[in-house]
């Protein structure tokens, strides 16, 4: 009877369910004693945000992560985000081999080529590489941060400090407990280099990354796949066009007190994180209201499908921006890499868009009417922070009421989950396969 | 030769010279001597921003229109916003009868039957029965008008006011020239209601008010189209939930002084208003943050295709709707009265939607680099009112410099025309027919 019921849920209604159950946990966890520091005063709606930021490595804070938690409280909040970010690169991969529901199936069979290629061997084995794969990146983040930590904070601190933000970096959950935050490593290329690497590792997701390399040892072998090369080109594109705003908004501004290259470093920085790291090396109330505007573009556009960044992603966007330059020319086809994108794909990078512009838009219009002293910029903001799983702040999450702290938490976890999984997770309907609810292009990942 | 050179104008060419030309000849009469009252200090911009307002019947303006400029520029002004407002119509009805581009095959060939119906005989009898069908809609407005105008302002000057607003409200101009504006009118059932009506009709579109009307006189005959019926439940239910938005925000806010008749007509009055009448009975200054977020998305939907209203369209946003609506379900399907749209509607409806809002958001960001003190929510609300031509303004057109100007005037033009129209006319590629380059799907007028 249990096994029974077990089968029934199809993937989208676990993926809500762990991820529910995941923040409820969390929630209590950090209610124990000796989670939080004497002094810190956090009520019941503050902990399930915290949790939730946490599992769905989100990163915004009612309070300074490092201040306010002990030792014990932060390495639960790390271990909550490295359990959400694992949960979401896994069932991601999972989802494009074993269903074939976002990679097509030509483009299928290569990759699990390339898969089994590393003798993983089942799905076990596969959940048993990604786990490797992601703890060795991390691995390696921290003992790169650990040549500036330990000099600073002594062996023991040093270290722990270098584990925290390597794993915090490549999920992309934007904690920070480094005390003073990150802006001091606006100028170190050490610190701010590996924090902006892992994050775009993290964000491109493992497929792309074991494409990338398989493909890196062997080419002739192992093609790199249509999907990769459009997120690798956009996601260059967007960190160009990122940094070259934020250099040119800010020369004068934020960015005025640097030399010129930790004026070139701390753009570049700025322009990786809102998709999705959370960090900031600038004071984000520090920035000019155009920048505030290409930071909230930015962070609405996200990272890549199955990775550990959120927005619409990566993919959603260039398929949208190609389908808009064609019928500019009046062109029918769509062409991207000598690989015809077929009209099912644009209908679902136009829908998932309409999905995710009606969760922000709700969402905002619920912060405006609960929080209307605060300010239509910051709440927007917040809001699409919460959304796209950034984190980055101007500064007014702390000053929200219960209200608005729930409707983040619910941007929060729709947005990691994706709009369309819950939608399809309280789909009630009997059907064998939760799969075949989706539309059946399976070309590229879009959303 | 010269023959020769006009036939090489496609359509798209055609209407963005004609009103590229209409701006340039709105600018050069409005500079004689005699337009302006004496001691109005408006430069070349500013000349140039009001004639682009007008024949792109947006209704922004630099300063009040009634006490800047003198009758016979009043007038100018309304002719150039009748001369664009009946030039979308036509060119609107033309493209869907003629070339099918937006009415599928068996739906246009109805649309014939009706239109023969009238006896009007090719093209220029089609013209005919639009000027006139417009003249008599704006006839029966003036009249309803004069009935307060008159007794008001006495005779001539009662008339004057009750033509000007006539015609202003069904082009959806938003020019307004009755001193203190529409303010007082707020609670005057007779004012808002006839100018609410004119709003409506003017936003539906020559082809809906057509099938309509010829639908009552003989339903058997002929039947309400698909997109009909699309885009009159749109416009109601738009109308329904933003007076139903507004007034649950604004009932102890901006409504405060109001009788409970007076708030539903307000209220309502400022639910039609952003698509895309620009008229305002309450102090846009005077929303909540909330208010102003609903009207913002209101003036960005817009109303109908062919219509002298703005925005992505009606038929667009539903489409977006039910698509997104139809993914979380997990359809395969599209199903909208009974009939099926197409994926290529989706497609088009989500690239319509992509290309507009990289239309607004790079027009806002160059506001918010060229006019860094004014806001972040003034300059988006000015921007979606120009590149939506609603009109509506948080009062910081007139504080622009030349550059923001410069900006708005683009996106009233684009947004007038259409980006896509826009960007077809630039396409230098040689064809034979300017139309075949559309992409193929008949269905739904969309964008
Ligand atoms: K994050
Ligand atoms: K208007």
């Amino acid at each position: 009877m249990s096994r029974r019921r077990r089968r029934r849920l199809n993937p989208p209604q676990l993926i809500a369910l762990v991820y529910l159950l995941g923040i409820a946990l969390g929630a209590a966890a950090l209610h124990l004693p000796g989670m939080t520091r004497p002094g810190a005063d956090l009520n019941a709606v503050d902990l399930i945000f915290t949790a939730t930021s946490a599992i769905c490595i989100t990163g915004l804070v009612v309070a300074d992560t490092g201040e306010t938690f002990t030792r014990l409280g932060q390495v639960t909040i790390l271990l909550l985000a490295q359990v959400g970010g694992l949960g979401i690169i896994t069932f991601g991969t999972l989802f494009a081999l074993l269903t074939g529901r976002r990679v097509n199936f030509s483009e299928r069979q290569q990759l699990a080529q390339q898969v089994n290629a590393l003798n993983v061997g089942g799905v076990l084995g596969l959940l048993r590489i990604i786990v490797l794969y992601t703890v060795a990146a991390q691995g390696v983040g921290t003992l790169l941060l650990s040549l500036r930590f330990v000099p600073q904070f002594g062996l023991g601190e040093g270290l722990y400090q270098s584990v925290f933000h390597a794993v915090s970096a490549y999920n992309n959950a934007g904690f920070v407990v480094v005390p003073g935050g990150m802006l001091p490593y606006a100028q170190d290329p050490l610190v701010s280099g590996v924090i902006a690497l892992l994050i775009v590792l993290g964000g491109l997701g493992f497929l792309v990354q074991l494409n990338v390399l398989t493909h890196l040892a062997s080419p002739r072998r192992n093609r790199l796949m249509v999907y990769s090369r459009l997120t690798l080109v956009t996601t260059g594109a967007l960190l160009v066009l990122g940094t070259a705003v934020l250099l040119a908004l800010e020369w004068t501004g934020a960015l005025k007190g640097l030399g010129t290259g930790g004026k070139l470093l701390t753009a570049f920085f700025q322009s990786v994180t809102p998709r999705s790291g959370g960090f900031a090396t600038v004071d984000m109330t520090a920035l000019a209201p155009g920048s505030v505007f290409v930071m909230i573009a930015l962070m609405f556009i996200g990272a890549n499908s199955g990775s550990t960044g959120g927005g619409i992603k990566t993919s959603t966007f260039a398929i949208l921006l190609v389908s808009a330059w064609n019928l500019i020319r009046g062109r029918t086809e769509l062409i991207a890499f000598g690989r015809q994108i077929v009209p099912e794909n644009v209908v679902r990078a136009g829908t998932i868009t309409t999905i995710y512009t009606l969760l922000v838009f709700t969402g905002f219009f619920l912060m405006l009417v609960t929080n209307p002293t605060l300010g239509f910029t910051p709440l927007l903001f917040e809001t699409v922070s919460a959304a796209a799983t950034v984190g980055l702040s101007l500064d007014v999450t702390h000053r929200l009421n219960d209200a608005g702290l729930t409707v983040l938490c619910a941007l929060m976890y729709l947005g990691r989950i994706g709009p369309v999984t819950f939608a399809l997770a309280l789909n009630l309907r009997e059907t064998s396969r939760g799969v075949i609810k989706y539309p059946p292009e399976r070309d590229i990942l879009v959303g």
